[in-house]
């Protein structure tokens, strides 16, 4: 599929708009979902431009899971996670709302269903707290 | 979390119980979830035993996220599916039953729901035939 340099995440790649980033690298960018399905709801992407997981080159999707491992046990451990659930979607028809590929790290906790994929916005105070706990937990594990 | 040798993806990886395999390289096995959320559902999984994504090693994700890649694009064209959904649930409390790190590469077709998982066994014949057709598709891209 084409790749349309206007979707969301490409203008926060570009610097355009703000996002709550909790890691960056050469190849990835990981930030806070702001609407979170749980707390530490957290999107890997590779800096690479494409639309899917098919799409992008074997060294962006390398990149993507290391960032998405590394990134995962931080969050795992900022919101005292017991499950995580890591998903991908390709296509309108897997329910992909932004066109460049992204990983979802999305904590469970027992009992707790998920709020809706991308429908209620979290409070910005909470997630700038989660946040600023991931980034501790990053920099506690190098 | 330490690892059980005796789960039932450990017993396949070791030929001790069947699968309807699509793919092997050193690192990873590819095969049909017997009890298919949709037509298409394939399970990857690495050789190196490890319960979740964070227990296992960069290199092992790295060849479970290449191998999905590879055998998603195949399982696409293999049941002309629009949408890919991949998943990975880590720990219980994230919906995991077997405690050996896999990945889920399920088709998704626009207003059809999935099955629910890990409930309902599919036809072994329909099985088989979606096997052909996804190794048929892994070889023609070789």
């Amino acid at each position: 599929m084409a790749y349309d340099d206007s979707n969301v995440f490409a203008r926060i790649l570009r610097g355009e708009l703000p996002c709550i980033k909790v890691f960056e690298d050469d190849h990835t960018l990981a930030f806070l979902d702001i609407m979170p399905q749980s707390d530490g709801h957290t999107l890997v992407l590779p800096k690479e431009p494409a639309v899917t997981l098919l799409d992008l080159s074997p060294e962006g999707a390398t990149a993507c899971i290391l960032t998405t491992r590394r990134v995962a046990a931080a969050v795992q451990r900022a919101v005292g996670a017991p499950g995580l659930l890591i998903s991908q979607f390709n296509g309108e028809a897997a329910g992909q709302t932004v066109p460049h590929v992204h990983f979802h790290i999305i904590p469970r906790f027992p009992g707790l269903k998920l709020k809706a994929h991308g429908r209620e916005r979290g409070d910005p105070d909470r997630l700038d707290q989660i946040a600023a706990r991931i980034t501790g937990e990053l920099a506690s594990a190098r």
